[in-house]
């Protein structure tokens, strides 16, 4: 049964978060990511469209939550501008409510660019951080490209959007502001509880935020950059504090 | 003097790496870039097309190289979702030869994502790399998206295109693989000379680049992500190793 014109507006309109908020619902594409999600146990798929060759490599037992298209229909469906067998719509990942006075939090504020948050989430995954916090001015984690950004590590990492103005002084947590003018990252000794707070790409950490800081910290620079990006800056700071 | 139909298509034309090869010129848009670039001395800009705005900001000794256009105008110049005030071509960057037998290098075994590349020369400026020497296969660094990613550091960092299998044997210097299976980052001392490698995003080091490797270091893993982006992954290389 070939695909309707409905189904093709309605993936369309998930491009846009009013619609992805109201539907609780995100959009992927390509094998990998996709393959990785139907495993998540956490998510559940509400429609995977995918071409047969991609469907016929899957488990047997996933079968039926896919529906069979055409290289035609995939790209009629696809927001790439290189499709990539399969696109699939997937409800919001369910996690237990994160708690914030404990272990290791990342707090994000006003991250921009969506690729920036996604390899951000990917970060947090791979160094065992307990939860992203957003500011409600950052980018939406379930943004295309923030969601492929992260690799599958939507499915892992809890990402809640709240107020860190509020959250961070609740906690009784130090907190570790990432400033260009600050205290030498390598200096610090590893963290097992704690903020990260990672400020906008071009702006950095609003003042109300970074009052809150217990220690500003800065990865001390040798050449002649004028900064670094913010998703890289993250990488830096986790190894350091969390990583090693 | 409005732009000619013939400005706006060389200008489009220079998005294709065989145009921008042919001409040795690179396009790069938006006030802060554009800024920092026209006070590089190695760099000559080719032509600047701005808003009357962004020229009436410039130093007067900068403005008989800028040409005023209109928003329409830029809009047809742009490559951009949404134009920025300003689109320049520039002349490729001229650099001292690097030297291939001292301090830290970076080689970058057929990095695809332009993003990528330009935060890793912008990442290499940060940490004082002495050049970062590009796989022929990898990504264009005059690609327009790898260029806005430099942030300026394109002016700065030698990067170059040749084969990272003649060089490093040549070298004599000790060789850094990144790869998922080695030594932990965490052991290895910081190093003042030496071969940095990173391998593409999805496929990693080559082999035959694999057994020039001294070192393969791992990026011990705390949580689940399966891998790193190729550019947070070079900036904890880099600050671990450099940066300390």
């Amino acid at each position: 049964m070939p695909i309707t014109k409905s189904q093709v507006k309605y993936i369309q309109s998930l491009a846009h978060k009013k619609f992805r908020d109201a539907e609780g619902v995100f959009v992927v594409e390509g094998p990998k990511i996709v393959a990785e999600l139907l495993q998540a146990s956490n998510l559940r798929p509400r429609a995977v469209y995918a071409l047969p060759g991609w469907i016929g490599e899957q488990p047997a037992s996933l079968r039926s939550a896919l529906t069979g298209i055409n290289e035609s229909e995939l790209e009629r469906l696809s927001a790439l501008t290189t499709p990539n067998q399969v696109v699939a719509v997937f409800g919001k990942p369910a996690f237990a409510p994160p708690v914030f006075d404990r272990g290791v939090l990342l707090a994000l504020d006003g991250i921009q660019d969506p690729g920036n948050l996604g390899t951000i989430v990917r970060l947090a995954d791979w160094f065992g951080i307990a939860a992203v916090v957003c500011s409600p001015d950052s980018a939406d984690v379930f943004n295309s490209k923030a969601i492929q950004s992260t690799m599958g590590s939507i499915a892992r990492v809890p990402v809640c959007y709240a107020d860190p103005g509020e959250l961070i002084p609740a906690s009784g947590l130090p907190v570790y502001a990432a400033m260009l003018e600050g205290e030498g990252l390598y200096g610090i000794g590893r963290i097992d509880r704690g903020w990260i707070v990672i400020g906008n790409e071009s702006k950095g950490i609003r003042p109300e935020l970074q009052a809150l800081a217990t220690h500003r910290v800065t990865i001390p620079r040798i050449g002649r950059a004028e900064s670094l990006n913010a998703a890289v800056a993250t990488g830096i700071l986790l190894s350091h504090l969390v990583g090693r």
